[in-house]
């Protein structure tokens, strides 16, 4: 059942507020500086299901009736159904010109469990998938957005969690009780909670036996008793508390640490307890679902970066095409972890559940060069722009404002249009590139070292080394050498 | 109907002996050195089709019966179809470790010219579909393989081809007689040739009417009267000729200069004559289906790279490991030119004609990244492979015939294996990094900065630009200034 | 005479307020938020005099005396005195990780003009080089700092500085009156303002006649009637008004603009005044010295950011070998830029004034890396340092005071080190990577398309065309075509 | 006393042939197309002495006496001559577009033995430093050319000299005899051995105790009894013995394979004898001279590449300024290398023996960009230059010279200027970027990751990490963790 964005809204603020920031509860999510940029970026999707030249991408058939549903609640089940995702994402940066986390993560982790419990019913006999559906339906009906809790805090990297001194680190089940489970625990730098109504946690990695009470998965209330929710702080982010333009308050990126101080989950929203061999598939099929997508993100950034670049060029007085090679550079970028993610998807196969998993050789692939390409794009963005963008090095809309000297700034500022025009081009430039707005393309979804882990896992390797051995007329093996020590 | 590698060879021998190198006639293009690496690597692919491992990669569905037919004998009619054509790319290269050009170029363009002459005829009530499918009939049904001749010689690059002194530059419609047309003129660097059939040309440019006599598209048998070709030379090619391990004899890329002297072509192989302003279109058809899939070929060669640096790690000593980060980089850059090109097929939209069309935009990007990846690759095998791979340098195979000296080169090159083995995996990276195996990425299909001059056509820059404003808060226009002179 | 930090700070003291920031006055710049860290910074630059294992570096012998002065008052007249700016910049950095605008850009200025002020006398008869003298030995009897005054507001990049319709876009002479001229117009992101007691102005630019007015070069004090001094807004500068630790408070970039409403210039304190032509020579010498020294900055930058990801890689707990190669990459790229830098140095030659100048082409191919070679650098910093470090992603100092989750979060935090430490560890990659510690590389002394320009004019094309002809025996000459019409 | 082009060529036919290519001696290496163009090469640098223009770059006050000598035979005292030194490098480059083994290593190796001698001697009173000091008095009394020794065949890079199977994978002392040494095994790679008089041998890597054997420094004449030499196989290189243009044949690389059959070597011709402590030394001293020089060459080849990529442009028909950023680019890949070097030599030292001894990090991290830049400006130059000239791809001489279709093909080749021209052109492009003009810039002088080693070795890194902890507000110690296993 679909909604629009006041109504969107309006169901946001009804939940209880346990958020924080700068060590004070937030009240109201929708009117808080600090989280309601992030809200109304999500109502401006959920408005899209109702204009005529949008609905197409950010809504889709329901995969229990034949209602349209938002797209972000609806399993992706073909090659287009991906790609609609991959279509959605580049067209929500192309609006907002940054993240949208409560469309993103939660979804993607719905469709991830969607195969991952058709596997563990399958084998063990549980009753998850079932469970699954039911929780699908919920959202669907409830035209609900959901936030994805996958990094725990982790701890020190070099032990597992069990190992950590202390065992918060990772989100685990510390006692089973009737009718669910008690869990607690820290997960860092979720994305996108301030703006949800509910969230789904997982693991955070595959596991072994001795990490069974980390294997877990399961659905949350954002409001629920005994979770606090701490914000983080961005670059820059004091601006979106500010009046005037010194950030662009189109979008903004939300980031959360959620503390479960052992909060009960029931029954009914378990999807996994302690079959810790299943946290590694999840992983497996998250990953490539979220890294075949991933790269239209930062080609939706990307666009805005060509059209921001272009923007200052004729603010200080200079024509496109002076940047052409440039901005042809910034669109192969955006193109090819756009594309690569579509690559992906077509060699893709179906689940046995229904759901379409693309390759997860080709979206790793896809995860390295988005912790690459844009950084250019960005470096791009601030050579053609010029010195006032590269750091937003100007004064501040305050000083603007002074009777002073405040016309002469506008004057100064002046260049190929007014001074105020150039000013706002110029802060979105910083923004883009060294403020609120830079996503965290690096570690985001995971790091590039873990790619490339997947990478070498998934390549073979022996297989190249005999067709070039053939080539080469060589018809001996040729093993690795056992080095003497 | 299948034919196998032997069959193939048979056929090829009873063609007139119309082409030269070194200034002498090649009498058998099956044995002559020259020429029979290639005539023995398209028998391979012959050979795949009754080859239970392989016929999927090598064979299709017929389009005209439901007959099993050579992969490269058949239509492209789906995303699947597309796939087919680029995992026969990447497989063929791995077999051989380089460019096939005999069931490569002609095969795309039957393609690009079915979707055209559709268009045509439904324009201008032109018979060139119907001719084209008789021919694509006759082609299937003898198990042909085809040339595929665009680039002309083109003479100067800053004149048009009417503008020419030499109007031979670019190939023409000399004279138009009954039954027919007389062409004369040029062709270029064309694939292959020595091992097909017949040669299929086409324009290498879009026109306008000044240069209609250059818009023509025709099937010729490759020993027609009047044509003449001769076969280029590369780097180190003559070791093809010589005894030993100097180059590894298990592909060759063959290219050739055709020197057409008033060549008849018969009406019902010609399959534009005039239509000028389809030119452009076959381009842009043709480069699409070929550039989606140009990436797979570079990505099996760098299979190959990757191969032959491991071989040459172990031949040296060294297990694989050590060099891991470097692998995996060679292996991205394979999988994101793989990748990308099968992004552009999924984008792609099936013709009014029934063919596939990959995506223009990702198949050009993709052509920036092929005139870029494999190049990185290169270089990381001979950083992988130490001093003698990364030049050849070492004494040649009739060195190591000396009575006098050759068993010391021998244990001279003894290292983490033999000598001979270790000089054939040196003379392979050789081959594949300096040497005659290196296909020419940078300008093969078309030139990189041709290439970005479609990026440029198809990005839609001002509706970037105008994104960028709404997020920056600017609600004036800012169109491009007008500069003062 | 030497001064130490205390003494430095207290002479600041004793100026007019007449910098404003967030549309306020700053009373006193050495307590005010927004400029007292780049003075603390500066401070410890003049302590360093007295430091014997730094005074080394940060003095030198006096050019009218054999008295030791502090480095930045002295001439720099060999390529040893140059390689001293070279390791004062990169120790400077070290000590701060970020810019020092006080110590730089002016006294940079001060040699160019030694050198042209020579020249014009020379020609001119002018009397400008002696009271350049004269201002010198008043620099250093009183060992006074001095910001540099390049850039011009500018207005219209299509334009000339006398074509703007706001002639004050530059900065020039508005009237020459008995005893001295007065100047009018605006500079732009002009470095160090707020803690220095001088300011240099000079042109931004090569002019031609027409462009006379804007061919002025004068010192004045920073507190000069008609100046008003307006501080820039950077990335998360509020944070350097907080207490805690978001944001290091080792040192702080600051920039102005300065708004010149008709302020008298005494004679004495004028070195050009109309002399176009040597504006473009100014601009040379300048480049040259100041783009020399510019690759030590980011090798500073770049040494912490090298020991910013060490620290993040062991908060983590891991260990620095991992990340060798990395680490590898980024000490390659800050020695490049750095030891270009210095090859500079030796290619250059000694001008008739008695100062060194670096060679413009070498120092100009710098400006090119430096504007490239610290993203990367940068982008590695993130790529080890993990998540957290990318983009500043977890929740504020005062979060972590809060009573109810604070020690939630510090113990959410603790890895490889406790939460506290590692939170500052990951603060400290934030500001250097995406906060107020980037200084810009891209911009900052001049864009790298402009540098590339400088490449262009001054590399030997033709040379270099000839020489190639005769190696493959082209015997006839080889023009650029001429393209017809 | 200097010698001119034809003296030396005489010089050169007195030595007894024990050269061989193909399986054969070669009789005359002054007449032997396999080794003539080398010695041409060679040639030309001898007769630069005596040419106005270029005899301050070719020659250098003697060390020994206040005569002029070759550079080549002259001790490098002072940033000046290793200045010289990288300047004569890109001159030579400029000559011939390749290298030239024969005035390059022998002599790199002199100065750096001239400073290991004179600490040996000191230490362990040997007499090596006065040997050496005669030595370099009959090389420059006679004007030889030496070729320098380092690479040993190695075996298996696994293990060390002593380990291997066959002791001969590493020359080495296998017995001392009255008045010398006999030295048997096998160097390999050697450059320029065919144009030289004299082989200085040194050991190729550090050495511990076990090693001594190996650590062995000696100079003997080319043609010394027991010394096989045999000439190794490059792309292409056949080439230099046919007639026409199908390589350029203005210079030519020559590489060797030495097989020492138990040589003797007389006592004042021994530098080194078993002191395995001071070859490390040796190593140090050597590369950081010759990685300093090294990016010079490829600056010069940089050079023609510059200069060969517009003259395609033009022969194709296009002007140069439609490459200008390609241009630029290779221009400044080209002086970074070059201009890298010189940093080097100007953080140097002298040493107590009086030679300058360049800065070991700075050339290490050039040698780094040797193995990196020059691959750029390769793929520009054929980026720039069009399809025929990537990989050579038209006919061959032979082909234009046919009776038959010779004159069609110089047609077909004509564009912005005749056939011929183009041809000879292209042939350049390929010859310098996939032909035997390209020089081992990825291992000559030893690997990257060798010289990223040193990098590790030679950066401070815990001072890094130290600084950024104190800039950060760490007060405690950040060790490394230890890692439980």
């Amino acid at each position: 059942m679909l909604q629009n964005g006041e109504q969107y809204s309006k169901s946001l603020q009804k939940l209880r507020p346990n958020i924080y920031k700068w060590g004070e509860l937030i009240k109201d999510v929708t009117t808080n500086p600090s989280t309601s940029l992030h809200v109304q970026s999500v109502a401006l999707s959920y408005d899209a299901a109702f204009d005529e030249e949008q609905a197409d991408v950010f809504t889709h058939e329901s995969h229990f009736s034949d209602q349209t549903a938002h797209r972000w609640n609806t399993l992706m089940k073909s090659p287009e159904d991906v790609t609609g995702n991959i279509r959605m994402k580049r067209a929500q940066f192309r609006k907002t010109g940054t993240c949208q986390g409560a469309t993103c993560t939660g979804w993607t982790i719905l469709n991830a469990l969607w195969a991952v419990t058709h596997e563990v019913d399958a084998a063990l006999n549980t009753p998850y998938h079932s469970r699954l559906e039911k929780y699908l339906r919920f959202v669907e009906d409830n035209a609900l957005v959901l936030a994805g809790a996958i990094s725990d805090a982790k701890g020190n990297r070099a032990l597992k969690p069990s190992q950590q001194d202390n065992k918060d680190s990772n989100l685990h089940i510390s006692k089973v009780v009737p009718g669910g489970i008690i869990v607690r625990g820290y997960k860092s730098q979720i994305c996108g909670v301030a703006a949800v109504h509910e969230i789904i946690c997982v693991p955070g990695n595959g596991y072994g036996e001795s990490e069974k009470h980390f294997a877990v998965a399961f659905a949350i209330p954002r409001d629920v008793e005994g979770l606090t929710i701490v914000e983080t702080r961005r670059p820059s982010d004091t601006r979106d508390e500010e009046e005037g333009w010194d950030s662009p308050k189109a979008g903004a990126i939300t980031q959360a640490y959620l503390l479960f101080d052992d909060v009960f989950v029931p029954e009914d929203r378990i999807f996994l307890q302690g079959e810790y061999s299943y946290a590694g598939k999840f992983i497996e099929y998250f990953t490539a679902l979220y890294r075949a997508a991933i790269g239209a993100c930062v080609a939706g950034q990307g666009d805005i970066l060509i059209g921001s670049a272009i923007n200052m060029a004729r603010a200080n007085g200079l024509p496109r095409k002076i940047f052409q090679d440039k901005l042809n550079q910034m669109a192969i970028n955006n193109e090819i972890t756009f594309g690569l993610g579509l690559g992906a998807v077509l060699l893709g196969r179906r689940h046995a559940s229904g759901v379409w998993l693309p390759d997860s050789l080709l979206a790793h692939v896809n995860k390295t060069q988005v912790a690459r390409l844009p950084y250019e794009t960005k470096i791009l963005a601030q050579d053609i722009s010029g010195g006032i963008a590269e750091t937003g090095c100007f004064p501040s809309y305050k000083d603007f404002q002074s009777p002073e000297y405040g016309q002469d700034l506008i004057d100064a500022l002046a260049a190929g249009t007014d001074g105020e025009t150039r000013a706002r081009a110029a802060r979105l430039v910083e923004w883009l590139t060294i403020g609120g707005g830079v996503p965290g393309c690096m570690h985001g979804g995971g790091s590039p070292d873990g790619a490339k882990l997947v990478v070498k896992a998934l390549e073979p390797w022996e297989e190249y080394a005999t067709c070039a051995r053939k080539i080469a007329g060589i018809n001996k093996e040729l093993p690795d050498p056992v080095v003497k020590k």
